[in-house]
């Protein structure tokens, strides 16, 4: 490589795109994508990319990759992560992890195509997003399943997908949820999310405390309970304005 | 996200490590991962992401994704891109192809992960990369079969893997290849590295033409030929030094 220029220390990387979603915060937001089909969710392309020529032909692709910047993340990060899938006590190589807590904060989603609106700029509607609103998009390319699909893969630690828990709408947020247009599908995505517990590891046995996670433009408020046989599952008290 | 602080106009991205492989030039990488297994190549880290505490449970996973820059691709992009999989004529969006000639120039790569090597600083050496000599890597990241495995998407104009030449050596090159310590291995990637037609689409009727690509340490010198049924096959005439 010596008829080669140097390499630059660093490569300046522009936002093609940002994300709007129903995940205004990033606590509650699923692991992994996929996880939430409820959620909803699009990129929203910036000038110079939003020329609708630029995604031309990308509606015969059922899936995309977005590689993102986990921009509320510090710029700091530590050789050793505990990831969740471990119970928030094991510690792992950074690079072992799909932590956000990461050199150059690189994120990577495969996502659904759902549709792309062309009539101002470029819109995609995605489907399994896993991405707080406002989320800068670097890239965006087609999945290729025939290079990229490989079922057979050993994924160490994380070998399935997360165990799910049970979740439970108390009457008053069962009523919020029917005044509401969005009932439906906010009720599905409360659910998807909770589904996932998204209480931090290590404080997985203080049942008293009451979380919330905001979703859309409310503050869904709720609790870890424990049934007669023992098994935890999340209730929803409250859903209050955000 | 009013609350929020203003987005960086960009951001800047440090590679952790560089890669070293079979292929010196970008001509003849095989334009996905995983299409030519015998090529050797290695991610070496780079300080301060060389401590081997950064991949401590990643020999646990047998896949990995790299997200790496196309640091000799040039820095303008065009909305449109003519993919070789479409003959070279047609055009798609950017967005919709694996150009590299993209904005911020980002490359994803699936590959395999043979082992790691953590002797002096970290070097983990991989199969079936299609990545040149010299690449910057800007994230590593274990690849989650339960998350990233969608074998039904829809992969419009790229449905498929591409179809492969048959590849033939002159009496000269399996000689050349008898000479040499690593013959088998290069023999095998040359095959590989042929029979994905790294031919430029718009030339595939030029048959006279003697085409060189660098492989290791040589410059594998190969032109087109059709038999009687009228089908092409590649046969390396010559492998030269470099």
């Amino acid at each position: 490589m010596n008829d080669r220029p140097a390499l630059p220390d660093a490569f300046d990387m522009a936002p093609v795109g940002l994300i709007e979603s129903d995940f205004p915060d990033k606590f509650g937001i699923p692991r992994q994508p996929g996880l939430a089909d409820a959620a909803r969710a699009s990129l929203v392309l910036l000038p110079p990319f939003d020329d609708p020529l630029t995604v031309r032909g990308l509606e015969a692709f059922s899936h995309l990759w977005l590689t993102f910047v986990f921009h509320q993340s510090p710029e700091r990060w530590t050789p050793l992560v505990r990831p969740p899938r471990l119970g928030g006590n094991a510690r792992v190589g950074v690079f072992a992890s799909r932590s956000t807590h990461r050199p150059n904060r690189l994120g990577l989603s495969l996502v659904e195509l759902v549709d792309i609106d062309t009539a101002h700029g470029v819109r995609l509607n995605l489907r399994g997003a896993d991405l707080v609103s406002g989320t800068p998009v670097l890239d965006l390319k087609p999945y290729l399943p025939w290079a990229e699909s490989r079922p057979e893969a050993r994924a160490g630690f994380a070998p399935e997908a997360p165990p799910t828990l049970a979740v439970a709408l108390s009457p008053a947020a069962e009523a919020e949820l029917t005044r509401r247009d969005d009932g439906e599908s906010l009720r599905a995505l409360i659910r998807q999310v909770l589904a996932q517990d998204p209480r931090p590891a290590y404080r997985r046995g203080a049942e008293e405390r009451v979380y919330g996670v905001r979703l859309r433009d409310v503050d869904v408020r709720f609790q870890a309970r424990t049934d007669a046989r023992g098994e935890t599952r999340l209730e929803v008290i409250e859903i209050a304005p955000a």
